[in-house]
C-alpha cells in the first residue's frame, strides 16, 4: 500500500467515531431510497434528517453535521433545495456529498449536477458510467444501473478532481479517487445491485462519515469498506433480495472492530 | 389508577372494533414513512388511503374515517392539501391527527403546524422535543429524533390543550395528556427508535383507534398500547434494526385480545 | 382453454424472455409504492428507473423498454410527466401501462386517467372497483383497494377495448380482458392484499414483460402468474405480512420454469 492508503486502524478509528458521534446528516435524496437511506443511517449509527424543501433546506444544513445530496428523482423545488442546501454546507464547512445518478443518460439533470459541481462536494459518489457522464466523456448510463466497470471510470474521476476532493466509483471493486492515487475497497456482495437504494445509501454514509473522519478520503474509504463488510456478512445467510435488504441493515448495525479488522479488502492502485 | 384513566377492557374493545371497522385512514405523510405507514395500518387491520394533493385532499376528508397529517417532508402543495383536509376532517367531524415532526428545530414547518393547530387536532402526537417546540416552550429538536424525555413534555403538552383534545408525547415512556390527567404507557422497544417511520405509523393507528374508539383518550391510548406490544413482541426474535422492522409489521398484524391483556402496561400519572 | 389463452409454454418463454434481457422499466408511480416497485422489477429481473419530472419524462420513454404510469399520489408535476411519458411511449412503439389507483372515488385523478387513455395503454392493470370507476360504470371505490370481485368488472373491462389493448382486473382471480376473450389467472395469496405496493409492482412487472413478450396478452398473463406463484410461495413461510412482503421479493427472484409448470393456474372464462 501508499502512503496515502488509509489503514485498517484508521477504518477502525472512524467506525468508532461514528458510533460515538451519530452525526445527523441532511438528505436531500429520492422518493425510491428515502426510507431505506434513512434506516441505512439508524443502523449504521448517524441520525438522518430529510430536509428538503427550499424554505428549510439552507438553515438546516447549518445544523446538520454533514448533507447529501442525490439526484435520484429531481422535482424543480428539490433542485432549488439542493443548490441552497449545498452552497450553505459548503460555506458553513460542513461536508456534503453529491450522488449524481443518472448522469450522464439524462440530459437535464446532467447539467442541474454539473453546476452542483461549483458548491465543491467533498466527495462525489457514483457508479462507473455516471462518474463518465459527468465527466463528460461519454457513459451511456441506462438510467440508474451501471454498465461501465469502475476501473474504467478512474480518468474520469481524476478530471473531477478540480471540483472535488475525492470521487468515489462503487463497482465489483469500489474506486477511490484522489489526489494522492486510487484506493481500492474490495469484498462487498453482488446482492447489493439486486436491492435499489444502497448505492444511495452508501451516500449517505460517506457524508456520515466525512464528517467524524480526520480526512475525506478516511471517511470515503471508511463508508465503503463499512458497507462491504456489512453487506458481505448478509449475503451468508440469504440468496433473496428481499430478505437480503432486511439482513444488510442488521450487519449495518452490527458491524464492529472485530468484523472490520477481519473483511476489510483494500490496496491502493 | 384514577377514573379518567382506560382499562384494559376499553383497549381490548377497541382493537375489536378496529379489526372489524377497518377503517378508512387518509395519510398525508412523508416520503420517508408513507410506506411503512400503510404498511403498519394494513397490519394492524386499517386501510390506508394516500391522498395528499390539493386537488383531492378535501373531498377526500369527507369519504375517510380518520385524517392523518404528517409534516416530516412538507411541500408547499402539501401544506397546501394540508390545511385542506384538516379543515374538512373537522367540518365532517372526522378524527384528525397533527404530527408536528421538526417542530421547534425547523421555523417554516414550526409556522405550519402552529396554524394547523387552528383546525384543532383531536390528537398531536410527537416526541418530547416536538411538544414542547410546537408550544414554544423552546425545544431545540435536532431534526427528527428527540432529545428530550416524555415526561419533560407534560408542562408543554397541557399548554396545547386548548387547541388539541389529546397531546401524546411519545418516547420509553409514551405520555398522553388531556384536560382529565395523564395516562403513561410503557412497554415497548428501544428498537423503535432504530427504524424510521415508527413514529409516523403510531401516528396513523391513532388516527384509524380515533375513529373507533368511544372517546378520543381511549383511542390515543389504545393505538400507544398496539404499538407497544407489537413492538416488544417483535424485539424478542431479533435484535437487529432490519428484521425487526419486518417482525413490527409481523406483530401489529398478530396482536389480539390474550397479548393485550399480558402486556399492556398503563397508569394515570 | 380456447385458442386464445397462453400456454405454460408461453409463460415459460416469457419469463425466460425477462431474464434474458433484463428491460428497462421506466416508472411514474406513488410514493407509496416507488421503492417496493423497483425492488419487485430487480428481483423478478429488469431494470427500474423512476424518470417522473417533466423535463426527462418523454426523453426517457424513449430510451426506456416500457413505461408504467400510476396514479396512485399524483402532483400536478407528475401528471404532466404522466401524458409526455405515455405520449412519447406510444409514438416510440413502446408498451405502456396504466394503473388507475383510486379511478372511480376521486374524480380529478379519474378525469386525468380517461384523458390518458387517449394515449391507448397496451395494459390497464387495476382492480375491480377501478376497472368499473374508470369504464363510467360506478365503482364506490374505496380509496385504493377493491370492494367489487374481478368477475364482477369483466364487462367495464369490455367497454374500455377501444382505447386500450387488455384490461386486468386483478382479485382473488385475475381477469384479463382482450379483444379475445377472458383469461383467468388463479393462485397467488390473500398476502398480497394485506401489503401496500404488491398490485403497482403487478403493474411495473406487466409493462415489463409487455417489451419481451410476442404479444401483449401473453406479457399481460405472464406477469400476473409470475406475482401468483412467487405470491403462493412465498405465503408458505410466513403468515406475517412484514415477513411476507420481504419472502415475495425473494420468490420473484427464484420463480423458474419448474415451479411456473407446476403452479400456474390459468384458463379462459
Amino acid at each position: 500500500m501508499s502512503a496515502s492508503c488509509p489503514t485498517l486502524d484508521d477504518i477502525v478509528a472512524a467506525h468508532r467515531l461514528l458510533r460515538e458521534g451519530n452525526p445527523l446528516v441532511q438528505c436531500l435524496t429520492n422518493t425510491v431510497s428515502v426510507q431505506f437511506v434513512a434506516n441505512a443511517l439508524l443502523a449504521a449509527g448517524a441520525a438522518p434528517a430529510m430536509v428538503d424543501n427550499p424554505e428549510e433546506a439552507a438553515g438546516f444544513a447549518e445544523i446538520a453535521d454533514a448533507v447529501l445530496v442525490n439526484l435520484g428523482t429531481p422535482t424543480a423545488a428539490q433542485v432549488a433545495s439542493s443548490r441552497l442546501a449545498s452552497a450553505a454546507a459548503r460555506a458553513a464547512g460542513k461536508p456534503w456529498v453529491l450522488d449524481p445518478v443518472g448522469a450522464g443518460g439524462l440530459p437535464w439533470r446532467t447539467g442541474v449536477a454539473v453546476e452542483l459541481l461549483a458548491n465543491r462536494p467533498n466527495v462525489v459518489r457514483a457508479n462507473a458510467s455516471e462518474v463518465i457522464g459527468l465527466a463528460g466523456a461519454g457513459g451511456g448510463s441506462r438510467g440508474v444501473d451501471s454498465s461501465a466497470q469502475a476501473a474504467d471510470s478512474v480518468d474520469a474521476a481524476r478530471s473531477l478532481l478540480d471540483r472535488a476532493e475525492i470521487v468515489a466509483a462503487s463497482g465489483e471493486t469500489d474506486h477511490i479517487v484522489g489526489s494522492n492515487g486510487v484506493i481500492r475497497v474490495g469484498g462487498g456482495s453482488a446482492l447489493l445491485q439486486r436491492v435499489t437504494a444502497t448505492g444511495c445509501a452508501l451516500g449517505a454514509l460517506t457524508a456520515a462519515y466525512c464528517s467524524v473522519a480526520p480526512t475525506t478520503v478516511i471517511g470515503a474509504v471508511a463508508a465503503h469498506a463499512h458497507v462491504a463488510v456489512a453487506s458481505q456478512i448478509a449475503a451468508r445467510s440469504t440468496s433473496g433480495p428481499g430478505s437480503f435488504a432486511a439482513a444488510f441493515l442488521d450487519e449495518l448495525d452490527a458491524v464492529n472492530e472485530s468484523t472490520l479488522r477481519e473483511l476489510v479488502l483494500l490496496d491502493a492502485a
